[in-house]
């Protein structure tokens, strides 16, 4: 397995970085990720967009144009030989001469298999709440310091991962977007104190190219207690359907639970959480989307 | 120069972590910071105890017990013949298997000449306020992701540091703890949402023994316009006097300025900024402690 660091393909065992380096002292860096499908990127030109955004605003220089990086991209590729995959392009702050001063930076692009995820949804998951900001929100930075210090008590509570909010208004899960459906059948995501994912992105205009009202807007916790369906988004898992906020069922929890016509007034045992009909076609429109990029 | 990774010391330059240790990825690691003089190690068990408190809360286990943690830092000293010196332990999140769940941790003591503070103030300085609150403020993590992207507005206003607040109520500097003196003679600092620095812990300690009246508590940003004096405090620097918050000259600006015999009312133009006496007589007491350490 090969990494490219700075200017050069090395075994991955090989590729490392001075104890010095800004990213170790002081946990300054950014990052992006995508997938590679039959060996072609996914979205590769989204991705690129936000990296050098995020390199930009936290004021480090990108040695490569985007065409470099495109032929580095696709030269890992080759050499791996990983058609599936997940590539990750790192910038460290660099060594730094004070130790607070960003040096010249690392360029680390590394590379592991990684399936793609498939046509149906996967089995609907819960999330736990929890009040927190994420620092500088609209970039990507390397910063999952209260999302890793928070994973015992994800699992201890059984739940698939944390959905920080901020003053109750819904902000994001520490690497998925989060999304509702209202009762009125409206998509609804937050629109701000959040990092814009790629697959939010292309959910929400696939939502809006099928005729589903589409809302970016502040969303408080307590209107998902009201919502039909609940789901996030990832680059890597698409979309996973949200069974349970903390203790609360969503939707009671699917499909079309909020509908006259639910099955789940037909039983009195608590039926098997079930991805919602929007969540299900969103996330199928999304397979053909990305598959067809491949 | 050598480091000492792990298990063995290393000449500087080859001292590296793979691209995979969490804190390159994640930015996840703690640290401590010490100073010796003279080849000694400055309150070494009091930042030892820090250490040992922050891996512990941060689940990092440390592999090395104080007592060798302690030869390990002698022979350092030892190796690179510095006798003033500022030393860093680190210790990362270790390379991750799934990218968020911390491995076997790398431990990491690097050691820098560095001048010991003097028995005299600085000269005082500049601070710009800002709206943050660190995370796990408590534990002395490597996040100083803001504290960095907020450099160039530090240095645009002339400023030393930020002082961070979180709604109006004083926190700490990125590196620095915060002191006023009151109008009355008595010496401030905040409580808490901060990390506890050990020379904060030391100078509150000098003040309680020279009769100086000491408060720990909630300390409002309006208070300070009444200060008749202010300082930060850290490993490296001692005290560090403080002219300005903000615009604002703090005590206008010392020494004693509050006091009828202030020399400040005999001229019209403002006065070059001061040590005031608590201050000055602070820094004294603390050289004196930390230098019969040595």
């Amino acid at each position: 397995m090969y990494t490219f660091l700075n200017d050069s393909f090395l075994p991955a065992a090989d590729a490392s970085l001075s104890v010095t380096d800004l990213s170790i002292q002081r946990g300054y860096g950014i990052f992006d990720y995508f997938k590679t499908i039959g060996g072609n990127p996914i979205f590769l030109d989204d991705h690129l967009d936000r990296f050098y955004h995020s390199a930009a605003h936290m004021r480090l220089a990108v040695d490569h144009t985007r065409g470099e990086l495109k032929a580095i991209i696709a030269e890992l590729i080759q050499l791996n030989r990983f058609p599936d995959s997940g590539i990750r392009i790192t910038l460290t702050g660099g060594i730094s001469t004070d130790s607070i001063t960003p040096g010249q930076p690392n360029l680390i692009i590394t590379q592991h298999p990684m399936a793609p995820p498939g046509r149906g949804c996967p089995p609907p998951v819960r999330l736990i709440t929890y009040p927190h900001q994420r620092q500088l929100p609209g970039v990507k930075t390397i910063d999952y310091l209260v999302a890793i210090h928070l994973q015992p008590v994800i699992r201890e509570r059984g739940a698939f991962d944390v959905l920080y909010h901020r003053d109750g208004i819904i902000t994001e899960c520490p690497r998925c977007n989060f999304f509702i459906v209202t009762a009125e059948g409206t998509l609804v995501t937050p629109a701000r104190n959040m990092l814009k994912g790629i697959t939010r992105m292309k959910v929400l205009a696939l939502a809006a190219d099928a005729g589903i009202p589409v809302e970016e807007r502040d969303l408080p916790l307590d209107e998902v207690r009201t919502a039909s369906e609940a789901f996030i988004t990832s680059t890597s898992r698409h979309l996973i359907p949200i069974s349970h906020l903390d203790d609360f069922p969503i939707g009671a929890t699917n499909p079309a639970a909020t509908n006259s016509a639910a099955p789940a007034t037909t039983s009195r045992a608590a039926p098997t959480p079930t991805p919602g009909p929007i969540t299900r076609k969103l996330n199928s429109l999304l397979y053909d989307l990305v598959n067809s990029k491949k």
